[in-house]
């Protein structure tokens, strides 16, 4: 019996254990998808404690607390920081065999270097203080964090107002090993179905933009003068989050009426809404395409699914699920009208609802050639960032698409501990090959093994996004 | 090489073998969703042979003559019970790989204590009178089955109209080992499509309640009254079986007209049934909150196929299959306007359809709280209560839910047999457990381990549904 | 450590080897649905060289290039047969876990004998001159090389207006081991969308038929004589490649005002093709079941879905993916409907989006009775033909139907190289039986497993499809 979380964890094979140790676990990091806070890295933050570090923010623990019947004081509440702790650590037995199980041991084992211990009630204490030491300690800072897990490159996710101050005062910053580049996400300025809320981002936009927009053609200009900023910026990557793609047929004067109703805020009709979603992602993507950029699609949440909670405790705290709408037939026509005049952006397609994956991954195949691995389907994607969703992307690239030219993992997280993420998506590579491997399903070529292993984990991304690298 | 079925089945690892043998095997049953008939319960039934308590109503069975070419007659019509019999003997090794195979041979070994003889032409006649035999004992009455599966609880199927008298003389019985409760599950109350059989019921309702039903206010006094007597009784569960999910919106004013509409015979429009269904679902969902009962939905069956076969044996007869209606924004919808007024009850998601088993399980986790495990993914459902379904169920709600405050197993049979689908379950558990234990997946801590078996093997369920226990 | 795809490959416990190697691979083939030209096989053709037989018309191994980002002149370009092979083995490895990876290996061995070489920049030249030397022999030419594999039947995909002259000349063939018969495949008289298509097709169909056709009168007869000539050929099954089932309502009026709308160059509404599609696709079903043929369902591909790539290559180049449309309740209709009155032939149900395969093994099973096995589950279909793809199929299957009663394995192919697919089908079907063998899931009955074997692999489709054996 193999213990807990030990050295070859996740590898059963002795090919899988020289896969990791040997090739897998030297590469460092890309992190080209996450939500990390550019103000905390530029600022070299230092965490008060675990707390901080761990569960602000952290909507997949809330829901597990949750379903606990854990008090919401405790998740997003005004409970003491060791209050919180201590919730959840009375939590974290009950989540065997969640995702949570692992994540939660593999950080408190790095970078905290705590092993052979459960966390628990009776060793909430003991963790506690423990972490606490460290995370005083310059080697947990933001950028003591990201020296740790030899990140070379964070990609944040930033609205097109924002003005990337920390982005340029990062710049700056000789000492830090990370370079620091924003992503596009004008999601924003979809969101006409809230006249309020999207009138006050025009505003903003405008502001930032020094301009006022009128026209539909303001808006074109500003948004256009801030992708150009982004560029400017370092960014390389755009990325959209959609319940899913829009490609409804429309003329300029609709737009132009449809513009017009939400800026005086009136909601426009569902089909007006999409029309607009359609235009202004297809112009967008022509952007991308012309700067070289990646795009990248996240399809398939249906979000704020609790009204009330949405009123308590607002976005992105814990209540989004999986939709279902139909995908293949407007995804196929948004990408091909870009492939038809030769405007296709390297792309990356993520789904939420593994239903969809399969298609996705066939539909991708219709648009690839010239630049390798240019149609990229991304790796598990929130709920299915885990063990068995891991496995299956993994399983459904190779079996539809080129595993070797994938780009690989990303931690798409809002936390510094994410980076363990990136240990189990190696293990998990590792251990599929290497099973395949002894059981004579691929061959014992270790060239060609760890190629494949250096280029998920690494090289693929370094080469593909075409950051401006120091 | 292990023989078929012996004592380790299911069980690959020690672990898995120490987590059966010496916890969940000795766990008594709570069977809180099955169609069993409450008359045979009470009056202690004792079956004529094999045929009749195994063959008799079973359509899993039927299923599989008839996709092998075996005449009607040995299904549903007027063979002997011994033709039918040697029948379904004759197709039972066809079913390997089949869940058949395995329920067969489990339910031989146990209670009837064949073991290594596989049903078949040859063994027929030997089978059928071992069993027979076994079958005229009082250890096989139903009284007599449920004691030896020690079943401490059947929760039955019941329509609104029942009078549940049979639930009442049960009470009554001192002798017997079981508790047996009523379910309300009212679906013919949303039948409105078929104006006939709809207004026959109505009346039926009308006359079980002793007052007249020509009002839709009318229709929701009888029902309650019904809701309360069935609470009475002992009830603490609904039931629903949908296609998806209903949550239109509606006025009463509308309400109103498509109930006099049906009432006077006709039917209503598509978009009208919709709203009554939303609306009558929504209403009963409040009684069940405020009766702090527990509700159930099956999603995801399309039912009565094959229209030559509903003519001829009618319902239930094994021609349903899986649908495929959207699913994710009408159960939100439900499911948000109850919890955003505090009234969702504890409330079981089954879906029939396993590509919306992910979206269920997410879905449930954006309406958790207060209750732990309040809101559950039920156990794999009729054509998915299998080896794969069931492994698949406990991956899912593990991978994107809280596995170890899960309700667990149920049998959803129409047979006194069917017990031994909680050994399988409880097998099936254990295994995927033990081997994640020996592989280093999880710890090898005996104490949560077994208190997570325990759970779910039974006292989740025992603590969770607030029985009136003896 | 198994060595790369030697003897046991796929084959993990003894019991599979045994399986395999004394049951499944003794058996011949039967190739009931592929895209062979009938013209090769007749005409005994001889290949000019690897690229020939391997890469012209493969539209996997193009879109595997496109991937990797091979100029399309070294796909279906200008490029000479070398520099295209070459320019796939330099694909090759890059492929690891992709099907492609194991087809092109196995293909290698068997029949070039070619083993421990893996193909690749280094070796091309080498597998190249290897292989081209067989080529020449008589063992390789199209009738060699179906005698090589053993391939009593092959059935072909044949348009209505096909005279199907080298299936005449091949049955005049005495020296051929193959017996080669037609397959009905009237897609494109559904292809009213394009008017201008269509026409041109109908002439054809006028053309051949020696009628003029200005009717749906003469339309009906033209095609039901078609059908008849195709019986007279030897032809027992149709084929229809359909994004989803059509079941809407129609009349006779409405029919005749459709098509003379589309034969006047009008593109009809949606609606109307729908209906047409409905009533011919149900007309053509009870031809069909008049002449005791199988009819086959191949749901669920999107087809051309890049207009760039289908204006320079055309169809069938690599550009199609997996949609998303509803089929339970049209495909529940279309079949009921025939079943109603007696008159729904065999069937064999085939997708493309695995996301609705649980959903077709059970709409099947609605439909089962007196032919045993008479409703098929088909065999994992273009993206799915891999080895996860094969696996689920047989477990869906085995879960929700009768395994024992499959008709197994068609190449589905436009290559003579692909009957190794069905050894690579055999091996997995062998493995999947010999491992639940040995974890005591499945009883070691030799009896029954070599039956089960000897059926899926040979004597189910041998009785199936009552073809006119020599």
């Amino acid at each position: 019996m193999k213990p807990f979380l030990e050295k070859d964890f996740l590898l059963d094979s002795r090919t899988a254990q020289w896969l990791y140790h040997d090739v897998a676990a030297r590469q460092p990091i890309i992190d080209y998808h996450c939500h990390l806070p550019p103000e905390l890295i530029a600022n070299n933050h230092r965490f008060a404690n675990l707390s901080e570090i761990w569960l602000h923010g952290d909507h997949y623990k809330w829901r597990a607390m949750r379903t606990c019947g854990v008090d919401e004081r405790f998740c997003t509440g005004d409970a003491t920081d060791w209050e919180k702790f201590d919730a959840w650590a009375a939590v974290v037995p009950k989540t065997l065999r969640n995702p949570l199980y692992h994540w939660t041991h593999l950080e408190l084992r790095h970078p905290f270097g705590i092993e052979n211990t459960l966390l628990g009630p009776e060793t909430a204490k003991a963790i506690w203080d423990t972490c606490n030491g460290k995370l005083a300690t310059d080697a947990f800072t933001t950028q003591g964090l990201l020296k740790q897990f030899r990140v070379e490159v964070v990609c944040t996710t930033d609205d097109p107002i924002d003005s990337l101050s920390y982005h340029t005062q990062h710049r700056a910053n000789t000492q830090s090993t990370t370079q620091l580049f924003p992503t596009w996400r004008p999601d924003r300025v979809l969101m006409m179905d809230d006249p309020l809320q999207w009138n006050a981002w025009i505003e903003s936009l405008a502001d930032v933009s020094a301009c006022s927009i009128v026209s539909l053609d303001d808006l074109r200009i500003a948004l256009k003068n801030r992708h150009d900023f982004f560029h400017e910026q370092g960014c390389r990557l755009s990325d959209h989050g959609l319940e899913t793609a829009h490609a409804s047929a429309y003329t300029e004067r609709e737009l132009v009426a449809t513009f017009a109703r939400a800026r005086s805020g009136e909601v426009p009709s569902p089909e007006a809404i999409d029309q607009f979603r359609s235009a202004m992602l297809y112009e967008m993507a022509l952007w991308d395409h012309v700067r070289g950029w990646t795009q990248q699609f996240h399809f398939g949440a249906q979000r704020n699914n609790n009204s009330r909670a949405f009123t308590q405790v607002g976005r992105d705290t814990g209540y989004d699920s999986m939709g279902d709408l139909p995908i293949a037939r407007p995804l196929q026509c948004f990408l091909d009208r870009l492939d038809g005049t030769d405007q296709l952006a390297r792309t990356i397609l993520y789904n939420l609802n593994p239903r969809d994956s399969q298609l996705l991954v066939t539909m991708m195949g219709n648009f690839q050639g010239r630049i390798p691995g240019k149609m990229q389907y991304g790796s598990g994607w929130w709920f299915l960032d885990q063990k068995h969703g891991m496995e299956q992307q993994l399983d459904d690239l190779s079996d539809l698409g080129i595993l070797s030219l994938f780009v690989g993992m990303l931690t798409d997280s809002r936390s510094f501990l994410s980076y363990s993420r990136h240990e189990y998506f190696r293990r998990i590579l590792c251990n599929i090959l290497g099973d395949e491997v002894e059981r004579g399903l691929l061959p014992s070529d270790r060239g060609l093994l760890s190629q494949l292993v250096q280029g998920v984990c690494y090289t693929n991304a370094r080469d593909y996004f075409g950051f401006d690298r120091r």
